[in-house]
């Protein structure tokens, strides 16, 4: 295993296979994404997160018994155990996802069925962190602003209630709606970063806690989950629709990146953005800040000569001027993806767990030579 | 992306390169194992762990002065957070690599450095953590004992203070020069599973405490870490060294592996294994239990036609009867493979870092065909 040019090294192991798995199809080409055969798009109108985390945890959509089913797994999980608070408050300060991360792995500690492996204990597991997620990021919000914790409300779906634990205010029907269709729209994207982390963490044949933190862990990288935070940011140093074109132009003479647009397997527009572009324009208008929205278009509009690269829009683009509205700080961008895409990551891992083998691939040797071990006080 | 049977499955990224790697050399076939350059066989027998922490971060063996700074980093390391031993209690009664875990990701929030990805402030950070993760999984021996946990000894080498800290009590030097060859001999290994865990990580530009959590995260799967354990589970099974060719038969007809036998990349014997042997031949002797180390033997020798089709005897074969044989206990096997490695997982987020891109291979789809959405009341 010695440097010798003739062999093929797959740097980031782009387009290499690992796996088949029968929940998400994605055509990088024509724009298209289906969760269990059902497209992103009807799932985004139609669905909900509750019956779109069953979809993904058992490959069909629930009936009306199994949909309340899957509803009050997702509620009687809302509450955190105290240890799992308090240890929160001591953390308070450092970045929501390290906290989520921490959190999440301690949670390890009070699940009855933690190093179970089976596929029935990983899915409940999953659906149980799945609440669990979104009430870590919500409580932490809440004890680093100095407020207790909200009570969760049984009456709200799980992103209404998730607005509300955030924001200690009851969302509107809207707000709700909009990020329903966001966690539905993050649930769940193949083997991106964090769920091939997880599929790695579970190769191994560790617990799903372990596989979770490990994605949470993956996440947390600005070249995966950041992109939400950066185009807020991007926006905000815009400031005005007509200061966009010079804005992406400066960029591109800079050699650098525009933020939101491009994605590994992405050649048209993401499919997703749309959804979320339909929901910046609303929310907007309706909050009385038409210029985020505009903003965004304007930069879409000067970034259109390199569609024909396959530089197109992601979602990202659009998602974190929504959170920004609904007065989410933005370092939660990315625990709320997180709090999206647990089924997603849940559901990777019980495919590894039913065909499990160790995921280890080589490093090509580029070192040294072989050289003899001289003692302390003979190096220079 | 749809099924397609021309469609090339790597399945565990099985013989697939990804990346070159300055650090570990290793050549299966013929048993040899360098870390940047310098033989295991030296190193196991003429260095310390400290030194050889020193080399993989650094690439070279240190100099007098070089060795006495890394030295001193090491020892200032020893002294965990208060906030992180009454975690640690808190959740005292979870597995020790879970505690591990959680306590690793928690550190994150501690110290000064964590956001910095800059190379120099991830090997400082990794200095610190290789420190912090033996002290982790000591304090939380301790604790679950009813015990404080004991004061670190600045006289005491790493691997000397280790041992005092999870036995509290004062190791021989012979006991304290076989852990820190273990230590040696676990510090790093290639792309393995939990170090690839970490360079997928931080190829999302995540953190080092991200990248060493989720590595801990996969380390704990059986598949991965567990077998020092399982190999004293099963010497303890067989009981009598002349019941070891009859445990061998029925697993052999079982279709069972034998623990502790075979690895993805060695066919000849793993060369670490050696020192191991011998650390075990001379405790078990000098601890009045010879009987341990024959049974290994006996083992082995039932083991023996198996050998030329690649199923050697690996690391973890002796190093488990070696921490039974020093007090350890069994769940405390796979923490100390942790504290040996994280030198390694370092190096190989450094390496990761300095040529860094998002690792993302492909899943090919397989599930449903595209299918119509139908509203819930309408599903059977």
């Amino acid at each position: 295993m010695s440097d010798d040019s003739s062999v093929k090294i797959n740097r980031g192991l782009k387009g290499v296979y690992f796996e088949r798995s029968a929940t998400t199809f994605i055509d990088g080409k024509a724009g298209e994404l289906r969760y269990s055969g059902y497209s992103i798009h009807d799932l985004a109108e139609h669905s909900t997160f509750e019956e779109t985390a069953y979809l993904l945890l058992h490959g069909d959509l629930p009936n009306g018994t199994q949909l309340d089913a899957v509803t009050d797994v997702l509620k009687s999980a809302r509450r955190l155990p105290e240890e799992i608070v308090s240890l929160i408050t001591t953390i308070k300060h450092a970045h929501p996802m390290d906290v989520l991360r921490t959190a999440v792995s301690a949670i390890a500690a009070f699940d009855a069925d933690t190093a179970d492996n089976s596929i029935d204990a990983t899915r409940a597991k999953g659906l149980r962190l799945t609440s669990q997620v979104a009430m870590i990021l919500a409580a932490h919000e809440a004890i680093r602003n100095d407020r207790a914790p909200m009570e969760p409300d049984p009456d709200l779906s799980h992103a209404g209630n998730l607005l509300w634990m955030i924001r200690g205010e009851k969302p509107s029907e809207d707000a709700t709606k909009l990020m329903d269709k966001d966690l539905i729209l993050h649930a769940e994207h193949g083997s991106n970063a964090s769920s091939f982390t997880a599929r790695v963490v579970i190769g191994t044949e560790a617990n799903l806690h372990a596989a979770v933190t490990a994605a949470v862990a993956a996440l947390s990288g600005p070249a995966h989950g950041g992109a939400a935070e950066d185009v807020m940011r991007m926006a905000q140093e815009i400031g005005q629709p007509e200061h966009a074109a010079q804005y992406v132009k400066d960029k591109r003479k800079a050699g650098e990146a525009v933020t939101g647009f491009g994605h590994r397997v992405y050649r048209a527009e993401d499919p997703r953005a749309r959804h979320m572009r339909d929901g910046v324009e609303r929310l907007s208008k309706e909050m009385g800040e038409p210029k985020w929205f505009e903003i965004l278009q304007a930069v879409v509009a000067a970034m259109a000569p390199y569609a024909r690269f396959g530089v197109n829009v992601n979602v990202d683009f659009y998602s974190g001027v929504i959170y920004y509205l609904n007065g989410i700080a933005p370092d939660l961008f990315v625990p709320i993806f997180a709090a999206g895409r647990v089924p997603g990551w849940t559901v990777q891992c019980i495919e590894q767990l039913q065909n499990n083998i160790l995921i280890r691939p080589l490093t090509l040797y580029n070192g040294p030579e072989a050289r003899g071990y001289v003692p302390v006080g003979e190096r220079s």
